[in-house]
C-alpha cells in the first residue's frame, strides 16, 4: 500500500493510496481522525454508479463518520469508475446497457450483468485493501462495517456474503434481481434503506432483496421520494447503527 | 387537574393525576425531569388494547424520554382500559369482537367499530389534558409529540389529525382499516414501525397506512418478528426523532 497524498482538516486527516493488485493498481482513501488511538472500528464505503471514491456524497458521509463516530473510513474506485480503466468487457456491458435504456427497453439484465462483472472484481479487491488496511498503526485489526446503496449495494452485497470480518451493514437502493443468493448468505445487522419513490428499482424488488437477508436483526428503512433523494437524517441513523455494533 | 400522588426516582419524577371530564374523570399520569427549566417539550404517550397508562413498555419508554430526553411525558387511560369504568356499549363492541375472534371469524369491522368509538372519546379528553399540563409551571406550552403503537396508533392517528399542537409522532402496528381518512389529514414528520411478521396487523394494511399520510417527512422502520417484537433500538430512534424535531 503507497500513501500518495495526505492532507488534514477539521480534525480529520484524508490519505490517498493505491494498494498494487491482480488487475492493476487499486486507487483507494483513507479518512482518520486526527487524533491517536491504538485501534478503531473501519467503515468500507461503496460509491454509487457512475461515481467514485471521492464524490461528494462519500466524503461528506467519510468525514461525519470520522468526526462524530471515531470510525475510519476507505473508499475505493470500483472497476471502471473513477480513476480506473475500463476493459474491453466493461465497455461491452455498459453499451449494451446503455442502448437498452435509450430505446426505452428493459436493461435490468444487462444490468444484473454489468454487476456481477463488477462485484467478481471488486470483492477481492476490498478484501485486499481491509487486509491492508488493518495493518497500519493507526487503524488496526478493529470490527469493521460495510456501507453502500445503489451500485454499492450491488457489489457490498456480495462482499459482505464473502468477508467474515464485516460485521455490519448499511444497504439500499438497489432489488432482488442477481443479488437474492448472496443475500441468503448475510446474517450480519443490517440497515436497509428504501425510497419509496425510487424510479430506478420497483418497491417490490427492494422489498424482495430485504426479505432475503438471513439477518435476524434487519430494519428496512423507507423514505417518500426517488433515487437519489434519501434524507440526510438517515446518516445520523446510519451513524448510530454503526456505533451500536461496532464500537 | 388533581395530583393524587407523586414520586422521584433516578431523577424521574412521576405525578398520578386525574382530570374531570364530560364522561367522569380522566386518570392520567405525568413524568418530569427533576432539574427545572422554563418549559419542556411534551410527549403524549398512547398504550396498546388492554393494557393501561402504567404498563411495564410505557413506564420504561416514558422514563428514558424523560431521563435522556429531557422531555415531559403524559399517559392517561384510555377509555375501557385501566382504572376507567365500561359502558354498555364497551361491553356490546368488546363482546362482538371476541366472539368474532373465538370464531374464527374476522373480527375486522369489530375491532374498527371499537376503535372508532375509543377515538371519539379518547380524542378531547387528550385534547383537554395537553391543555392543562401545558398550564403547569413544571412543563409550560412547549412543542409537543406523541407516541403510539397498535391501539396506541389507531387512537392516536385521529388525534395527530385533529390536535395542531402536536408537531411529530411516533405511530405503528395498525393498518390503514378505519384510520384511512384522519391519516390523510396529517401533514407532520412521522416515524411508523411496522413488524414484517405481525400477526396481527397484515403486512399490506401496514404500507396502505403509511402510504396514506400526508406528511412529507414520513419514515417506515420494519423490523422482522411479530407484533410484540419491537426492537429495542427502536426506542432510540424515537427519542432522536422526537429530539430533532422538539428541541
Amino acid at each position: 500500500m503507497r500513501f500518495t497524498s495526505q492532507t488534514s482538516f477539521d480534525g480529520v486527516t484524508e490519505q490517498l493510496f493505491t494498494l498494487p493488485f491482480t488487475f492493476g493498481e487499486i486507487p483507494g482513501v483513507l479518512w482518520v481522525p486526527d487524533d491517536v488511538a491504538p485501534t478503531r472500528p473501519l467503515i468500507l464505503m461503496g460509491h454509487g454508479g457512475g461515481q467514485h471514491k471521492l464524490a461528494p456524497g462519500i466524503v461528506a458521509r467519510a468525514r461525519r463518520f470520522v468526526a462524530e463516530g471515531g470510525f475510519a473510513v476507505a473508499a475505493i474506485d470500483a472497476p471502471a469508475h473513477g480513476d480506473r480503466p475500463r476493459t474491453e468487457e466493461h465497455d461491452r456491458v455498459i453499451a449494451e446497457m446503455r442502448t437498452r435504456r435509450q430505446s426505452g427497453g428493459d436493461a435490468t439484465a444487462a444490468l444484473a450483468e454489468l454487476h456481477t462483472l463488477l462485484a467478481g472484481q471488486i470483492v477481492p479487491e476490498w478484501r485486499a485493501v481491509l487486509d491492508a488496511v488493518q495493518e497500519l498503526d493507526h487503524v488496526g485489526a478493529g470490527p469493521v462495517g460495510y456501507w453502500g446503496v445503489s451500485l454499492g449495494c450491488a457489489l457490498g452485497v456480495p462482499l459482505v456474503a464473502a468477508e467474515p470480518r464485516i460485521r455490519a451493514a448499511v444497504l439500499g437502493l438497489n432489488g432482488a434481481e442477481s443479488l437474492a443468493e448472496a443475500a441468503a448468505q448475510i446474517t450480519v445487522p443490517l440497515e436497509f434503506l428504501v425510497q419509496w419513490d425510487d424510479e430506478m428499482v420497483p418497491r417490490a424488488e427492494s422489498v424482495a432483496l430485504f426479505d432475503r437477508f438471513a439477518s435476524t436483526e434487519k430494519t428496512l428503512h423507507a423514505n417518500p421520494g426517488k433515487h437519489g433523494e434519501v434524507p440526510t437524517f438517515e446518516l445520523d441513523s446510519s451513524l448510530r447503527f454503526f456505533a451500536r455494533h461496532l464500537s
